[in-house]
């Protein structure tokens, strides 16, 4: 069981990953609890309407998002779990040199009617590219 | 028991901070795990050790330390738990304008024969003071 989840909490990363390289904003949104937090340095915690939002605004823009996540950790403890990965996100607008950040992020996720989500979701990643090396 | 473990997680957060305050460093390496990992912006994970060492080396200047916490959110799974806070640390040094950093915190505590630790902690302070609004 132990195991299953941790398949179906790297499925859930992977197809996070996969739905915001090609803008599959609706896909995203279906990954997260209505009540999720996300935390990000310099700003109040937010939820998934402003992450929707935010999504939505950048949809109508010519900038593309790719990345990349490397999952350090998976705990399970029942319905609920905490994840720590070292993830690295491009943004490419044509004409500007791409923008990349990289860092590590600490989540929370839940199990809810058989489903793994994204819960609480703390992202520390920043442009210098720094945190990302092993510890 | 749920409430119990609410109170001794807030108990454990005020007694981090006085033990900062009053610069008892034993004190506040007692209420981590061994295998505790902290996350920062900008800088690989690090862990007890590293977080003694930098303590240590603090500990033999004049600078000095203040700070605040308010709690977001504690959620109690069993043996584990999630916190989320409003974070303000305030360091002092003689003749210098103090620097606040403040932000938000996600943390994963552990409860190991009874006791609650510290076993994950994602800090998301800055010197902008931003974050620390409430969502």
């Amino acid at each position: 069981m132990q195991q299953d989840d941790e398949t179906a909490i790297r499925a859930l990363v992977s197809t996070w990953m996969e739905a915001t390289r090609t803008g599959d904003t609706a896909k995203v949104l279906e990954l997260m609890a209505d009540d999720v937090v996300f935390l990000v340095a310099g700003r109040p915690p937010f939820g998934k309407r402003e992450f929707e939002t935010a999504v939505t605004a950048q949809a109508g823009t010519p900038m593309r998002f790719d990345g990349a996540s490397e999952i350090d950790e998976i705990r399970v403890m029942g319905d609920w779990a905490f994840m720590r990965t070292r993830l690295t996100v491009t943004a490419t607008q044509p004409g500007k040199p791409p923008v990349v950040r990289s860092g590590n992020t600490l989540s929370i996720l839940e199990k809810r009617d058989g489903r793994w989500l994204l819960a609480r979701d703390a992202n520390l990643l920043t442009t210098a590219g720094a945190g990302t090396a092993a510890a």
